[in-house]
């Protein structure tokens, strides 16, 4: 069917009946400010996440009408216990509305009556549970499959599975699914779990994290792929959506609208999941350079100026992948989008033969750092402690240092020779401010070699549940990639310095292994990577 | 947005890939045929579904190339336990296919077989419910929010519960989850859903009927208003959709093409609700005449000829509502669509004032034959046992007559003399073999009375679980509509004389009580009627 000959007259309950109630979220004020010295997904918390901002905007709230705490709390009450259909929309808005004008404070309080005064009914859990228990399970007979008694036997478990079920709902799940079909409202369920996250990142509520996970699981099943619209976002897009991308791009920030055009114009794409609730940004977005070779540093993307023929290009660079909504952390929206641009990408030039990214490593520094000082921890515990707990204290006591690296670190000058060991002179030039160690030629030629090693040592074999520890490399590797190289220098920008010393990735896919890689990954943790890299670790253990 | 603007490359996992694949559909059959004949809605079932075909078509499957049931069993069980999320797509294409190529007692046996082998783990529900129960409750403290004690003992109540909400989901939900993501997969499970309801209107089987409600409200999260797309249906939409109005029109046949373009032509109007993820094929539609005043018969709606002058009307009419799914039963897609509607015809025609439906009763006949042939009965086993059981037996029987209309029954030849009573004279009347008492003006003249005043009764008065008893007349006051005429012979079709003996309703919407009728016949089940049908029931009990 064509779908251009018919028009779509409404979308049942799905355009905002007033864009700007839209503006009134917190995110809003995001649109007209680009924060470049912010790191990117440094928590790493659900390990399968593309770059996002953190989500600490939500305290730029618009405090020009707030209300009393009491009367939110009574619309949201209204919103959850109402049964007009009808007149749900103006309570809805007003509840919305009114929570974009508390202050952060009053938004805690309001999230955590939520939690705890719209929870489950645990007398009519516990009273359903023990019915069930009175139930005596028939037999498993395989033999008789369709067995009379046995069928009537099942349908009190049936009738009560399904009633605990129901019950094991909380109340707060009516306020979810009703802001669903609202017109914004998924937009604000969005914004409502940004809150909730950077609630919890400063304190743990059990209650508010039972509510968390709740709705994460919700917005999952909102958010599945089937409701996802892959756009080609070009310079013809409304500015209010590209001044979206422009707000959001977290890898590599956006300084103007030339950059902006650049990035959008000849031998560059950029590609965006757009959901119809959420009219207007792209959850995610993935920008593509068309190169000769895959890049080995940011910097060659960026400021190539004038960009290759497009004919001539043999390698599209994935160099740049954000999710925009905080709130949507934890749900793998990138699951088919590097698949699916992939696909396009061949269609429209065939010539292209290889599908590279290249990557930050995002908790590089921070796994490495906290290395060094834990092990420069306990060595200092296994001085103090030297006879009494020789064994046990150094079973966990290693050098992550070569015998060479560690002679270099202590050679640089006579100040590191006093130090302990190569590991405290390395933890104190990376820790040194402004990163001075990267305008001496000396330091570079001595960290580069341990730099290098221990990312491919990061990248290959730190763990965790089994997966990749850096969650860009768990987010590529899922998706079929494999390791190709590292790069030093790759990024010389200040958040380039701070997560991973300067050095970049290339993850490259093979369009001939991705389901393989992916599988293999997926069910043994296997890290498909080239032999260049793997050099670095050689024959050390796992 | 103008979201004309943008170019969807691609709905991630919605357009089937191979378009003929959809065509394997038992559906697909029925497109080619009209059945006159066959009655709308006589179950009455969910007493919320607009009038839809019933779902007996499954048995015209394809058996061109059939599969052996142990293979396709197969694939089921590979589409259920597989992770590999790329194979998927495959997998889930061979287990429709095969699922096609079944007869209708292996769909029935594979149907059993998913009920039952991929159920729940019940000795996981037990094992968790045994720990629920060791869980001391906290005291509940209203004065104490925030209580640090309380909030780590209920740790354990949220992880408890969120893994039982697990373990009581049955393995069959993947198998739902992925062909909902699965292009042309929401449209198998549509039909899936149709052939287990033809199944359980045989025999009532619980883990199928667990299995049926499951699913149901499943469909029901995935089709909400939010995924519905409005359309107004013209002569300009493609051949291929509106051949499927032609096949679908449940209320009052199309009955060829001159016929379908008058329907969507000058003084009419068609709109429905489509899915993306079913395109194609409306999900419900409803149509609409452009008049001067309220009809009073359908025969001036369908055979009016020519339509009046569009700016000359002042009324729109309802005559048609058709859902197009068996398989979406219960579901209620209709919920805005009325609303919805008014809202556009009034904005394109403001001169439009009144809002009425012209509808069928399809439920009066079936409840008054089966009331009339009760009586009987009654009055029977009251004669024989009328020294025993002289009050009790008659406590249940009740003249449904008037005095007057009883005479005039009696009176209308010797034969019905000698009957008992009025009613008897009536049920033999009504049940004659083509509708004998239509054509004699006298027969006509007597039963009038008694029948009008009768289905006033029924639309106003009969009721199950609080709510009207006519599955029509349910829809229209829950969308919040007032009962105002009943018109004799209004429908001198077959199917009109079966299903109320011709006569027809007028539901009217008026724009200022839709809100606050839709509310209290929701809350307390009161009907809203005119003074003129209530003159019908003055007097009478409720």
């Amino acid at each position: 069917m064509n779908k251009k000959g018919l028009t779509i007259l409404m979308r049942a309950r799905m355009r905002p009946s007033d864009p700007s109630k839209i503006l009134l979220s917190p995110l809003a004020d995001k649109v007209n400010r680009v924060a470049p010295d912010k790191q990117a997904n440094q928590s790493g918390g659900s390990g399968m996440e593309p770059a996002s901002e953190n989500g600490n905007e939500q305290t730029n709230f618009s405090c020009r009408n707030r209300r009393p705490f009491e009367l939110v709390k009574e619309s949201m009450h209204s919103a959850i216990s109402m049964n007009k259909t009808e007149v749900l929309d103006d309570v809805l808005n007003d509840f919305t509305e009114g929570y974009f004008s508390l202050s952060t404070e009053s938004r805690k309080a309001l999230l955590l009556s939520l939690a705890k005064e719209y929870d489950l009914n645990r007398a009519q859990v516990r009273e359903l549970i023990k019915q069930y228990l009175g139930l005596e399970l028939p037999k498993a007979d395989p033999a008789e499959e369709g067995n009379v008694a046995e069928e009537s036997s099942l349908s009190a478990f049936y009738r009560i599975e399904r009633n605990l079920r129901h019950a094991l709902k909380p109340a707060y799940e009516v306020l979810f699914e009703r802001l669903n079909t609202h017109p914004g409202g998924l937009k604000f369920l969005s914004i409502l779990r940004a809150d909730i996250l950077s609630i919890l990142a400063e304190e743990n509520i059990p209650s508010l994290r039972a509510l968390d996970s709740y709705l994460k699981e919700k917005l999952g099943t909102w958010l599945s792929p089937a409701t996802l619209e892959l756009h080609q976002i070009t310079w013809d897009y409304p500015a209010s959506l590209l001044e979206k991308i422009v707000a959001y791009e977290a890898v590599h920030p956006i300084s103007n609208l030339l950059d902006l055009k650049r990035r959008l114009g000849v031998g560059r794409r950029c590609f965006g999941y757009l959901h119809p609730a959420i009219p207007g940004e792209p959850l995610i977005f993935i920008e593509v350079a068309l190169l000769k070779t895959v890049a080995q540093t940011i910097q060659e993307v960026l400021w190539d100026d004038p960009p290759i023929l497009e004919h001539e290009a043999t390698c599209a660079l994935f160099y740049s992948i954000s999710s925009t909504q905080p709130g949507l952390a934890g749900i793998n929206l990138g699951k088919f989008l590097i698949k699916r641009v992939i696909t396009l990408v061949k269609r429209e030039m065939p010539q292209i033969s290889t599908f590279a990214t290249l990557s930050p490593i995002p908790g590089y520094m921070q796994w490495l750092l906290s290395k060094l000082a834990s092990q420069l921890k306990l060595a200092e515990t296994d001085d103090a402690t030297h006879t009494s707990s020789d064994q046990s204290g150094s079973s966990f006591w290693e050098n992550i240092l070569e015998p060479e690296e560690e002679r270099a670190l202590l050679n640089l000058s006579e100040e590191y020779k006093a130090m302990t060991n190569g590991m405290e002179v390395m933890f104190n030039l990376l820790t040194t401010k402004d990163y001075a160690w990267t305008n001496s030629p000396e330091m570079l030629s001595v960290l580069k070699p341990p730099l290098m090693r221990l990312c491919a040592r990061y990248l290959l074999q730190e763990k965790k549940r089994g997966k990749a520890l850096d969650s860009v490399a768990n987010f590529h590797l899922q998706n079929g990639a494999m390791v190709e190289r590292i790069n030093w220098m790759a990024d010389r920008s200040e958040k380039g310095q701070h997560q991973s010393a300067g050095i970049m990735v290339n993850y490259v896919y093979r369009l001939e292994n991705i389901e393989e890689y992916a599988q293999s990954y997926f069910s043994t943790g296997q890290i498909h990577s080239s032999d260049d890299i793997l050099q670095y670790v050689k024959g050390v253990e796992a």
